[in-house]
């Protein structure tokens, strides 16, 4: 079993933090080759965090466990913490493995895609 | 004159507020029908500041700013901070008409790219 982990930073507002569950929910429609499940978890005010959320996926039988960072830009979220934290949670899961994924904000899309939202297509 | 205000949150990691800038300047080559110019403008952590940004654009002489928040969800900068800042700034310079677009976390087409960023597409 593959289990896809979105991270999220994780917000205050209840509702931002349910968007990224809808996000995590309607991806599996674009392609589902690769993955069973899509799991949202959060660095910061939210739950599951991302040690829970690795925990979620063992007990769940997860053999591996790719993590997307959902973030625009390469800051310590993405260059420390997140590194950090599935570390931390894979040393209590030896034998799940863990890869990470380029960040959100590295698509070349995203440039047209904020012009597009500007002119309001 | 038309301006275009690429409105992000700012980092402490410089190489992210330059990939803002490097975005800032990309914007145009997809659609140039509606902005004369596309200016990066931060919450925190960099500069210009959104006030700072708008001086800058009343100094060039635009009439008309189009604010886009360059966030992933409706948290309270998208809910409180922005419009805040943007209505200060704005009482500076009454003939400056200024609106705010939707925020790009709000575009349809995320759910999908992200998970071709999940599979290495």
């Amino acid at each position: 079993m593959n289990i896809l982990l979105l991270v999220a930073h994780g917000s205050r507002r209840e509702e931002s933090n349910l968007e990224v569950e809808s996000l995590s929910k309607k991806m599996l429609k674009f392609d589902s080759s690769q993955f069973d499940q899509v799991i949202p978890a959060f660095l910061e005010f939210a739950s599951p965090s991302i040690p829970e959320a690795i925990k979620q996926c063992h007990e769940k039988g997860a053999k591996h466990v790719t993590v997307l960072p959902y973030f625009l830009s390469a800051g310590v979220h993405i260059n420390r913490d997140i590194p950090e934290e599935v570390n931390k949670a894979s040393e209590n899961f030896p034998n799940l493995e863990i890869n990470i994924t380029n960040y959100f904000g590295s698509r070349d899309e995203i440039a047209e895609l904020l012009m597009m939202t500007a002119i309001g297509k």
